[in-house]
């Protein structure tokens, strides 16, 4: 079968840097098909990062490899990572961009990738998204054992991510803002599982109501609905929610109960 | 032969859905080979995608599967479709994005996507690029007939396309501005076959002549000439038309005969 | 083996463009793996896409097939090149955009894309990517010897790099900046061996302290180092040094001996 892996990174395309990597990677693992899943994650942002890697990892069949560069901290004792999750493979660095992954997987093991015989012959000090986690993710492509790239690491870092919602007094239930996509919507860390028809949403003093589809509701209309990972969204249909709202990641977001009036 | 799937969307990649959608594709199809066309689809543009679709549809082989997700409609009763045309195969909202394909392919029929058993287990509400249109193109690419999605449809959404240019009192045709492209050249409705070197353009009452290339005219100037649609153009030699005239999308375009002064 | 063939344009892929090439190169060689390098190249910017080029062509294992379409001069008499370079395939137009290849490859040589055979059988009069470039490219893909592509060219048109750096009287070397990355980095034509530990770099009067990597400076301070293109760099941890120095391609840049004072 066709060895498949796939590529996210905050390097844009157009200084050839990406170009560099899949040309590494292919000269390894000739065979391997490469899939684009971003190069415009903004410069630097691992918890952006790690939001879009759970969107699509353990979407991808068993097998495939799950190469992520960014912020890797060249010249840092920032580690390099393989990780193996549900039967997926992941390289990436030890900045807590793989924290969703190991939140959510049932199973994982992680190495440090050390071992100098699968890294790049010539390591630069400026571009181990080349050097060193490229190759070592095409060797993983070209089925390679996890544990021959490095010793075991089971103390990846942890992102500090938002802490889980707090159910206050009046029974509300208080979360925040932890990502905003192209179109504008705000997704929480409020569970999905908990908005009913009956339900609001307050986001800074404004109340939304619930609703099951963007159809719902007129043009331009604020909703809150539960998206596709499973979390309450703010959106507005065929508009921007956080526009209008005015709203950035880290707002807090406030579920209520029609009791709590 | 590998089967090959292509995708237009106007997801971005950043967020990672685009990610997802092909990790639902390669886990149903494991050897597909998956092209992007764009994911910069200005949001919601259905006419804007329908005009890039037209240039690549059927410059494919026969046998592949043309993803395009814009505009989905999520939450309305707005129907999926799968449609051969010339022998390929496409999956998109019924929502007009397909009309210049039908409108120049010499067969096609079409179903709607409603065969539970060909689309995603569980189906979120926001998400059909995802959950709905993505396992149905996989399933194409991996042969399924067209006939098992679900039942024909024989009405599609069309699109109101630009009118075609009339003929006016002084022999000159009438048309408009149907697109602009990152260079900034005006693609026109007016075919390329009325273009004779004696004809003159006008838009936005500014004249401009006929050339057959770009190189016929200095840099930074003005020209129509016959594009690779078989449109008539109106370009800038290394510069953008459209700002140089100032216009935009449905602009009004006059080929005006010698004759016509 | 499958074929590579890896794609560098300035079309975007908003419009269609680029599909439409991956339709004719799939249409000649089925089987084709395709690379996206980048559609984001400036538009008509050749030495930005030389720059481009030179940092993934032979990263690239021997038998790919690279597509390059910047500023191809339709309808100029500009000519479109096959290059082969140290085992890579190349296919762009004689406009400069080969220079940092055959400038570093051990052996090269080029013919001229004339045999009416493999070129598109409908030539439109504006998009010889499409057209010329891209069925060149895809018959490489699929084995053909370049010989048969058309005649034998020796001089294919060479950029002006900028000069090589000069040794001034006080022993100071100076060169310029040759490029711009997405994260500010200066990149510039002084060789990264002539960088030491004692070394300094001044950039628009501001001198700037030689390290081994990013790790070794504060958060937002400036440093100059070697880069993975062996070249000195100018950065800034975390930050761009292009704005916080306010310089642009062509900047000059010394680098002092600490001797020079």
């Amino acid at each position: 079968m066709t060895p498949r892996l796939t590529l996210l990174t905050d390097f844009g395309t157009r200084d050839g840097y990406v170009g560099a990597m899949k040309g590494v990677i292919t000269t390894v693992a000739p065979e391997v098909a490469l899939d684009d899943i971003s190069h415009g994650v903004e410069a630097g942002d691992v918890e952006g990062a790690a939001l879009t890697l759970e969107r699509y990892w353990d979407r991808y069949p068993p097998g495939t490899v799950h190469l992520v560069v960014v912020d890797p901290g060249v010249g840092t004792d920032r580690r390099g990572l393989a990780v193996e999750a549900d039967g997926r493979l992941l390289v990436l660095p030890d900045n807590g961009v793989v924290t969703r992954v190991i939140s959510s997987a049932s199973y994982w093991r992680a190495v440090a990738l050390e071992n100098q015989e699968f890294l790049g012959p010539d390591r630069s000090s400026t571009f181990h998204g080349r050097d060193v986690f490229a190759p070592a993710a095409a060797h993983l492509a070209r089925g390679l054992e996890l544990v021959r790239l490095g010793p075991a690491v089971d103390d990846p870092v942890h992102l500090p991510l938002p802490p889980a919602p707090i159910r206050r007094d009046d029974e509300s239930l208080q979360g925040q803002v932890i990502g905003i996509d192209r179109f504008g919507n705000l997704s929480t860390n409020l569970p999905g599982r908990h908005l009913q028809e009956s339900v609001e949403v307050e986001v800074d003093g404004r109340r939304i109501s619930a609703a099951t589809t963007y159809g719902e509701v007129e043009e331009g209309a604020l909703l809150a609905l539960v998206n596709s990972d499973e979390r309450v969204e703010v959106a507005a249909r065929g508009a921007s929610a956080a526009q209008l709202l005015g709203v950035e990641v880290g707002a807090p977001v406030r579920l209520i109960r029609p009791s709590a009036g």
